[in-house]
C-alpha cells in the first residue's frame, strides 16, 4: 500500500459526504446495529447480579425487564422529538451544548467519549464470551481473544474499507432473523408445554442461593440491565444519513429498531424464565452467556445454533467498530468549537482519523487487560456514560422546545421531560448501586476530561491574544538571511539544496560535520570544481564551507556553536537552515529517512534561536 | 518538565562517556546484576518441568545443576578470553560481526535484541512470582502487577535518571548477601539434622507422580535450567566501563560474578533436596517460588523472609532495567552499520532513545501479555536467544585466535572453541526440547530480523547510489521562488512570515482558506492597509491575496489546488509554501500547535510536487 493511500486515500464514511442516502431498510443495520447488539449482554448483566440469589434469582428477570422496556419506550418517544428537531443530526453534545451551555455540553461530549471507548471493549468482550459459549476449550484464552479480535477490528480501520451499509446489511438481518426464530420457537414450545417446556440440551443448574432477594440486588440488577438500551440514540444522530424526507425514514428507523429490541428483550426474560436459565459466573471456566444456553435450550447445539451465535458475534464485533466511526467524528466536532487539538478539526483525512483509531485502540485494550476481557467486569462503566449522554441529551431537548415554542412545543416539552427526569433517575441508581463496583472511575474520568476540554481552549484563547495584533507589515530594512546548508557530502541532493540556497541568498555557509578524515579532505579538494568555480562563472559571490571534526559523530553540538557564531557575526538577520527531505512513496520510507533532519529542526528550535527559519527541500526518491 | 529537558536533557549512561570508571565493587552490580538475578529463575524452570515426575523430581535437581554449573564454568573461561581480546568491550554483534562476517554478526545482533526483549518480560515476570509468593492474595492479578512494574521501569526510563553504580550497588549486594546467608545457614542446618532438616515453614507438598523419569524430561529441564546462565556476557561487552587497567579489573568482576552465581545455584540445589522443595504450578492459585519456598523453609517467613525477597523484586525489576539500558545502545551500533534506521545512530540523545524504550516497552507488554506474565512461558524462548549469543561469540572468538595468531593464540582458541562448542550442543537440546513449546517463535523471528537488517541496508546503498554525482553545481538561470503562504487571518505570526516572505523573493501570494465570510471579508478590506500600504511605502512589489471559500473548512483540496495552478503558470519555478511553527516550551504545546503545519506539509510532499518548498519560520510562544 503507498503511504499516499494510507495517509489520504480513504475519507470517512460516505453518509457523511451526502454522496449515499439510506432508507429504513439500510438504516437498520447501519444505525442500529448497537442498539440490537445490546440485547446480548444486557439482559445477562441483570441476571449475573442475581447469581447470588440461586435458582428463584431468574424469577426476577421478569419485573426486572419490564421495568427496562417502559424505560426504553419513554426514552423512544423523547428520541423521536430529538429526531424532528434536529433534521441534520442532534448528538448528545450538540443537543446539550446548543441548549444548555457549555458545561453541559462538555459533560455530554466527555461521557460520549468515554462510552465509544466502552462501546469497543463491551463489544468485543461481549462477542468473544458468545465464542467461548459455542467453543468452552477457548474459555481460557478469553482475553487473549478480546485483543486479537480488536487488533483485526483496528487493522480494518487503519487500512480503510469502503464501507457502507451493505456490510453490516447480512450480520444484522441473520442476527434479527435468527434470534426472533428461536424466541418464537422457544414461546411457542413453553406455550404448548404450559410454561414448562423440556429443555433440548439442559441449560447449566443455577448456583445454590446465597443470599435472599433486596431491593438493593433489584436495584443493582436493574441498572446493570439498562446496559440493554446504549446504542438507540444512533439514529437521533444519523438524521443527516436518510434519504428525504429524512425525519419520517428516520422516525420508523427508530421505531422499528425500538419494536425488535422490546420483543428481543421481552423474549429472553420469558425464556428465561420458562427455561430456568441463570447466569454462570463470567469469567470461570463453564461460562457460558445467556444467550448461548438460551438458543441451545430451545434448539439444541446443532447447526442453527453455531449460525445464531456467529451472527452475535458478528454483530458485536460490528457494534465495536462503530466506536471506531463515532469516535473520531465526536473528536471532530468539538474540536471545531476549539476543546481539543485543532488537528483534530479538519474533516475527511486519514491522518487524524488514524490518530484517533489508535488512540481508541489503546484505550479499549487498556480497558480490557484491567478487567480482564470479561464484560460485567465492564457494564458499571458502560452504564454511567450511556445514562449521562442521554440525560444531558433530553433535558437540553426540554430547554429546545421552550427557546423554540410554537403549537406542540409544550407537549414535545412534556415528552422530553418525561424522558430526562427517568433516565437521570436511572443515572441515579446506576451511580449509587454500582459506585464501588466500578462507576466511581467515570465519576473521576468525566470531570477529568472536562477539565482537558477547558484547560485547551484556555489555551488556545491565550495564544490567540498573544498573537494578536493590527499592527501593518514591516517592509523596512530588509536583508536576504544567511544561509546555512549542513551537508553530509556532494551528491545530487546536496546539489539541489545548493542551487535553491542561491535563488534566495548571496551568502551561503555549507556546514560538513566530519567522522571521517578522508571524506573531509575529499570534500574540501572538491569544493573549488563543484561548487566554487560554477558560482564565479555566474558573477555570483561563492557558498563558503566550514568543516568541523568531530570524531564522535556528535551532530548537535557543533551545529548549535555553528549558529550561535552566525547569530552573534551577524546581529538581526535571519538564518535559514535547509535541511534537504528525502520524500518517498512507502511507508518505511518515512522511517528510514528524515529522522535525522526532523532532530535536526528540533534541535534548533529547542535551543531557542528565535531567528533561525528551517527550509526543507524535498527529494523524491526513485522507488 | 521542559520539553528541551525531555528531549534532550539527559545522556546516554555516563560510563559510556568515560566520565566514571568502576572497580571490581561497583562493576558487579552494575554489569552482574542480570547474571546473579538468573538464580532466581533458571532452577525453578528446571524444577518446573520436573513436575510430573512426583516427589522423585527433585532428586534430579541434582545432576541437572552440576552440569549447568560445568557448563557455565566452560563459559566463564570462553568469556575471560574475550575480555582480553576486546578490552573496548566485545558485545556478540561486534565479535561475530568481526570474526565470522556479516551473517554470523546479524544472526547475533537479531538474538540479542529479542534477548533484550526477554530480559525484560522476564526480569518483571519473575520478579512479580516473587512478589505474589509472599503475598499470595495477589496472585490472581500476576499480569496486571507484571504490567504495571512494566510501566513503572518505563516512565523511570523515559523521565530519565541519573544512572549511577550505587542505584544498583545496595540491592545487588543485599540479594547477595541475604541469599548467600540463608543458602549458608540452610546447608548448616541440614548437615546438622543429617541431610534430612526440619523446615521451619514446610513447603507445599509435591504434586503426585505423573510420569517417570526418562532422557527427554531431564533434557528439557537442563534446557530450562539453562536460562540460569543468561547475563553472563555482560561483563564482556562492557570492559569499557573499567578503570585502568581494565582487563584485570573486568576479568577479576566476572570470576567473583560466576563464583557467587555457581554457589547460589549449587546451594539451591542442595537445599531444594534437602528440603524436598519442588516447583508448584506457575500461574495457578498457591504458586509459591522456589526462592520463596526456600527462604520460608530455612528460616520461616519472619522479617528476613521479606528482606530476602524484597531484594529479590528489586534485583529482578533493575534486571529488567538493563534491558533498556543496552537494547538501544545495541540499535545504535547496529543503525552505524547501516543496517537500521540512520535516526538510531547518533550517540547519547534522548529523542532516539526514547523511541528505543517505547518500542522495548510495547514489545515486552506484548510478551507478557501472550504469555499471561508468567515467566514459566517465557523461558523457551530466552534460552534459545542466549544460547545463540553466546555461541556465535564463541565461535567468533576461535576466529579471532586464528586471525591474529600469536603465543598464547592455541590454547585461547581451544579454550573458546570448547565454549562454542558446549554452548551449540546447550542451544541444539535448547530447540529440540523445546520447540513445540515456544522455540519456534525464535526460530521464525531471528531470520525475520535477519531478512529486515539486510533490506534496510539494501535501501540505503540504493539510495546511495540514486543521489551519487560528481556533477558540479549549476549556477545558471537562478530567478527567487514564488513564495505562499496560507494564513488564517492577520496575527503576529502571519506579520512575522511576511516578512522573512519579502526577505527571500519579490513575488508572494497569501492564501486564505475561508470557512466563515465574515473573517474573509475583514481580511480583504484590511489588506491595503495592513500590506500593500507599507510595501509600496518601500517601492516594493505588493503581496497578493487569494480568498478561497471553503465552507466545509476544507483545507487540502484547495491548497493543493492554488500551489497547481501556480507550477502551472510559472514552469520551471520553485513554490515556497511558508507554514508558521509554533514554539512551545511545554511537551502539550506540540500536540496542541503545529498538528495543521504538519499535515499540510506532508500533503503537499504526498501530492508530489516536486517544485515545492517547504519553510517552517518559528514563533516562540510565551508561556
Amino acid at each position: 500500500m503507498a503511504i499516499t493511500d494510507y495517509l489520504f486515500g480513504r475519507r470517512l464514511a460516505t453518509y457523511e459526504e451526502g454522496e449515499q442516502r439510506v432508507g429504513v431498510w439500510a438504516g437498520i443495520p447501519m444505525l442500529g446495529l448497537d442498539a440490537l447488539g445490546s440485547a446480548a449482554y444486557g439482559p445477562e448483566a441483570a441476571l449475573t447480579l442475581l447469581i447470588p440469589l440461586g435458582p428463584a434469582g431468574v424469577g426476577y428477570i421478569g419485573p426486572i425487564s419490564t421495568l427496562i422496556i417502559t424505560l426504553l419506550l419513554v426514552v423512544y418517544f423523547s428520541y423521536r422529538q430529538t429526531i424532528a428537531a434536529y433534521p441534520h443530526g442532534g448528538g448528545s453534545y450538540t443537543v446539550a451544548r446548543e441548549n444548555l451551555g457549555e458545561t453541559a455540553g462538555l459533560f455530554a461530549a466527555a461521557a460520549l467519549m468515554l462510552d465509544y471507548v466502552l462501546v469497543v471493549a463491551v463489544g468485543v468482550s461481549a462477542g468473544v464470551g458468545a465464542l467461548v459459549s459455542a467453543l468452552p476449550s477457548f474459555q481460557p484464552y478469553t482475553l487473549a481473544l478480546c485483543l486479537l479480535i480488536l487488533a483485526m477490528i483496528t487493522a480494518v480501520n487503519l487500512r480503510g474499507t469502503r464501507e457502507s451499509g451493505v456490510a453490516f446489511l447480512a450480520p444484522t438481518y441473520l442476527f434479527i432473523a435468527s434470534l426472533l426464530a428461536v424466541l418464537a420457537i422457544g414461546v411457542v414450545k413453553a406455550w404448548l408445554a404450559g410454561g414448562r417446556p423440556a429443555a433440548v440440551e439442559v441449560p447449566p443448574s443455577p448456583l445454590p442461593a446465597e443470599s435472599a432477594a433486596g431491593l438493593w440486588i433489584l436495584m443493582r440488577a436493574f441498572a446493570s440491565g439498562c446496559t440493554a438500551m446504549t446504542g438507540v440514540e444512533a439514529v437521533s444522530n444519523g438524521v443527516g444519513a436518510f434519504r428525504e424526507p429524512a425525519v419520517p425514514h428516520a422516525r420508523r428507523t427508530l421505531t422499528a429498531i425500538i419494536a425488535v429490541l422490546a420483543v428481543m428483550l421481552a423474549g429472553i426474560a420469558y425464556l428465561c424464565r420458562a427455561y430456568g436459565i441463570a447466569a454462570t459466573e463470567p469469567g470461570r471456566a463453564g461460562y457460558q452467556s445467556i444467550i448461548s444456553q438460551l438458543v441451545a435450550a430451545v434448539v439444541g447445539r446443532g447447526a442453527f445454533y453455531y449460525v445464531t451465535i456467529g451472527s452475535v458475534l458478528a454483530v458485536l464485533a460490528l457494534s465495536a467498530n462503530t466506536g471506531f466511526a463515532d469516535f473520531p467524528r465526536l473528536c471532530r466536532v468539538v474540536a471545531q468549537d476549539g476543546y481539543l487539538p485543532a488537528g483534530f478539526a479538519h474533516r475527511g483525512r486519514r491522518l487524524v482519523y488514524s490518530q484517533g483509531i489508535l488512540v481508541l485502540a489503546a484505550l479499549s485494550a487498556g480497558l480490557l487487560i484491567v478487567f480482564d476481557g470479561i464484560t460485567d467486569n465492564l457494564i458499571p462503566l458502560f452504564a454511567v456514560g450511556a445514562f449521562l449522554a442521554f440525560t444531558l441529551s433530553q433535558a437540553g431537548m426540554v430547554a429546545h422546545w421552550r427557546r423554540v415554542g410554537g403549537g406542540h412545543a409544550g407537549r414535545s416539552a412534556a415528552i422530553n421531560a418525561a424522558g430526562a427526569s427517568c433516565t437521570a433517575v436511572t443515572l441515579a441508581v446506576v451511580l449509587v448501586s454500582k459506585f464501588v463496583e466500578g462507576a466511581w472511575v467515570m465519576v473521576l474520568l468525566v470531570p477529568g476530561l472536562l477539565l482537558l476540554f477547558r484547560g485547551v481552549r484556555a489555551h488556545y484563547q491565550a495564544v490567540g491574544r498573544e498573537v494578536a495584533t493590527a499592527e501593518p507589515l514591516d517592509a523596512a530594512g530588509l536583508e536576504p538571511p544567511l544561509v546555512l546548508l549542513p551537508i553530509r557530502g556532494w551528491s545530487a541532493v546536496t546539489r539541489k539544496a545548493m542551487r535553491f540556497a542561491l535563488k534566495i541568498s548571496p551568502e551561503i555557509y555549507a556546514l560538513h560535520i566530519a567522522g571521517d578524515e578522508q571524506a573531509m579532505a575529499a570534500l574540501e579538494d572538491g569544493w573549488e570544481t563543484l561548487v566554487r568555480a560554477p558560482t564565479r562563472a555566474e558573477h555570483l559571490p561563492a557558498p563558503k564551507l566550514i568543516v568541523v571534526y568531530s570524531p564522535y559523530r556528535r551532530l548537535y553540538g557543533p551545529l548549535k556553536e555553528v549558529v550561535s557564531d552566525l547569530a552573534r557575526a551577524h546581529p538581526g538577520r535571519d538564518i535559514a537552515v535547509i535541511v534537504p527531505e528525502m520524500v518517498g512513496t512507502r511507508w518505511y520510507h518515512y522511517v528510514l529517512h528524515n529522522q535525522t533532519a526532523a532532530l535536526i529542526k528540533a534541535y534548533l528550535r529547542l535551543s531557542g534561536f528565535r531567528r533561525v527559519v528551517v527550509i526543507n527541500v524535498p527529494w523524491y526518491l526513485a522507488g
